[in-house]
């Protein structure tokens, strides 16, 4: 399959550019796997040339790409990298615009095809996409149009399914890729293949083997220089609506049916229509929410978020969240899994544990001391791999057994890396398969679902700040699972 | 629990004492295990003074010891040992022999309890034996007397049969340690734990889940300096009527209902009942045997079984079996076990591995590439530890798949070493708990199992030599399986 494609990114002197997208496709081409037909245009609102844009563009690569810098390399990649100033809400720009597109086109062969990608702030996605249809910028016949649409995806179910309508009304669902970083990640991917490709995990991966399950992704940083767009997100919506979620979905679902997109989103729609439904009562016992004060990280002094740049005085927004979620199926019936997620924690993972039941009858090896529970490790960053507890024989002339770990590391080798998400995720647009990005649906239950969170939070007030930078979270978090029996897990 | 006892080896200049059985009672010691009241009897043909005996002791403790050699250590240890010249046949010499015992039990306060190690050629077992008990040297009231008796026991059914009546008779089948030092090697007894205390494994552990499994035990020596013991047993006996059927028995017994010795014992006979039982035409298609030819191992020409010393030149003793064992109960029936073990094969390694069954539908993942099945494997010796493998995503922007590996490694920690297997057996005889040893009727079994091949043998000369030194084995071990569509499986 011959690729090529314009690419347009919105947004093309934020962030994101900078760190993720232009460094993933130099990674790309490092690897061979960019198309020879390919252009980007990087538009923005500031007035600069497309030499001086690269000044920044080069130093955004050689500080994030996983590849190391090469001259070559980078000739290659800013002879197709284009800068275009425009003012997103000005209609009479875009003819203009298109027909620069057009000329590079003609340039580049890129046959017509065009992705827009959407990293600007949300309110201008459907006021972008609005226009490039009302101007004629979305072509339908001979070539393809995709649009990709960075998060959040609206800030409750209403305003996502609105946003949704928009953008879908213009692109169709099946070219609307919206985007999920987390979907891109190795490791998550990884985790289909581990429990579909391997005859040694599907049959304990049930509720008559698990006693339950946790996903955490927690980080060491606090929001920085994003505090005005923390402002209006907070962990519920920033990290579990999408990406935690998700991530429950990928851990939980049934095999598909065939391994193509619709009939994996098809599973993973069944386990947000699963979910156990929360009332108010449920929220207020189920669902921790917490904001960070001052403390120490990593040796560090660093101030509570309510300090932080563009955050108000006295706010309530949330940056942690800890929420027991039950799915209501034959296979998870039973099986409470535990979700947190927070910033300025204790230290920097993502990983899913899937704790096993004890052993029937604990008394069996009583002359061996404690057992400890079977532990699945599945680790998704920074480190990449899977890792087993069990209980083994001490070594040693007397019966006693010790927790001992197999181990499978994927990135502990210095110098390996696996490809970023954006990499993946990105190649995955341009060839057109939206796997790995979620369908309307999907958004559609996950905001059901956090929607009820929001509700119930907005009728107290909670009691801010309540854990320390550089702690596990509120005690609450721990009471979460210490009422259950159970404690959080933490590897390294 | 304190422990005090005497204890004899007869056989005491011989190669097991110095290198195997001194140097254990050095290890328990420097672990603080060996008992305050202690005192050992060297038994031997030779005339020599302790002081003689002691400085042959002392090299074999530096050179086989798992614990640096510590003059402090070693002064205590040598102060408990005597050296004791005694014709084994000489009726006569038992009664001054005994009174040499009471005298050292008087001053080593061990309360009369004995223990008689028989490190010596098995046709002196029954002439030991009786000659302790016809000169009262075996005490039963208000101590113990216990026996350790090495392998052969045995050349056949018959012959064990008859060993054992002539011991028991003696001892008491409570009292006589048949020693298998496969059982006291650390990851054999892991096995126990790894299955019965972990939830994770036990429930795939059956014809549902698994595909085979393999028990292998092989070396790279030959037979050195026992040709003419060898000679006389052949791998059949030497190895597989003992370790390997233990092995098997270990891996693939029912839960025992306590894990107390005879529960244990119980559930070994009851696997050595339930093998298919074999004739001749059997063990003409499921029995392999293979003698080496001169080859070259690790770089070395080393010569044939034929030129090694006191072999005959047109031996047809076999230095190498493999063999399909099929037990027939619910759990395994269907699951082929296959066997082997041979000397001056390509590496060394005693090593179980358990296949899993393919998934159900392997287009399944078709996109991926092709699946290895999964695999694990405890690792016995030279590493002591349990991998698993299993199929995970190749790392990169396609999907894939490769066979990855979690592992756990025992031994791998440089200045780590587990207990030798006589360190845990001759300290569990002092204790008196004889779980790792084998009970008459797991004997019995075995024997009777392994009669049948040794009859069919009987009946046709094997083309020998008919593999390398140096090699897998022969070329027939290799059909055994792939006939069935598998292969033996190295792990390194």
């Amino acid at each position: 399959m011959e690729l090529s494609n314009l690419m347009v990114i919105f947004g093309g002197t934020g962030d994101l550019t900078y760190r993720k997208l232009i460094p993933a496709l130099y990674n790309l081409q490092h690897e061979g796997l960019l198309p020879e037909n390919f252009v980007l245009v990087s538009v923005g609102r500031r007035d600069k040339t497309t030499e001086e844009y690269l000044v920044g563009i080069e130093e955004g690569i050689r500080g994030n790409a996983r590849f190391p810098f090469e001259e070559e390399q980078w000739n290659r990649l800013k002879a197709r990298i284009h800068y275009y100033r425009l003012p997103f809400e000005d209609d009479e720009a875009y003819p203009e615009f298109d027909n620069y597109l057009c000329t590079l086109e003609h340039k580049y062969a890129t046959r017509g095809n065009r992705m827009f990608y959407l990293a600007v702030a949300p309110e201008y996605f459907s006021v972008i996409v609005d226009k490039l249809q009302k101007n004629g910028l979305v072509r339908e016949v001979g070539a393809w149009s995709r649009v990709v649409i960075e998060k959040p995806f609206g800030k409750d179910f209403a305003s996502a399914k609105e946003l949704s309508r928009h953008i879908t009304h213009v692109f169709g669902e099946e070219n609307t890729y919206r985007i999920d970083h987390y979907l891109g990640k190795e490791m998550l991917q990884n985790i289909m293949v581990i429990r579909f490709a391997n005859a040694f995990f599907e049959p304990v991966w049930n509720n008559k083997h698990i006693d339950h399950i946790q996903i955490s992704s927690t980080e060491t940083l606090g929001v920085g220089d994003r505090g005005g767009y923390y402002e209006n997100s907070g962990a519920l919506k920033d990290m579990v609506q999408n990406h935690l979620l998700q991530l429950l979905a990928v851990t939980t679902m049934e095999p598909p049916i065939r391994l193509d997109t619709e009939s994996i989103r098809d599973e993973k729609v069944k386990v947000f229509k699963g979910l156990k439904e929360l009332d108010e009562d449920l929220v207020v016992h189920n669902v921790v929410r917490g904001q960070y004060v001052r403390g120490i990280v990593d040796g560090q002094e660093v101030p509570g978020y309510r300090e932080e740049d563009r955050v108000a005085d006295g706010s309530d927004t949330e940056t942690f969240v800890a929420l027991k979620v039950e799915i209501q199926n034959f296979r998870w019936s039973g099986v409470p899994i535990y979700i947190r997620t927070g910033k300025r924690m204790h230290h920097k993972s993502i990983e899913v544990s899937v704790q096993f039941k004890e052993m029937a009858d604990l008394l069996y090896m009583k002359g061996y001391q404690s057992t400890a529970p079977n532990m699945l490790v599945i680790r998704i960053q920074p480190y990449e791999g899977v890792s087993l507890q069990f209980n083994a024989k001490k070594p040693g002339t007397t019966n006693e057994m010790v927790p001992v770990k197999m181990d499978f590391c994927q990135n502990c080798e210095i110098g390996y890396s696996s490809p970023e998400a954006y990499e993946r995720l990105l190649f995955d647009v341009m060839k057109g398969d939206s796997t790995l990005f979620t369908r309307w649906d999907e958004v559609e239950y996950s905001w059901r679902y956090v929607d009820r969170i929001t509700q119930a939070w907005a009728k107290n007030k909670p009691a801010f700040p309540n854990y320390q930078a550089g702690s596990e979270g509120p005690r609450e978090a721990m009471d979460l699972l210490a009422r259950d029996g159970r404690k959080w897990w933490t590897s390294n």
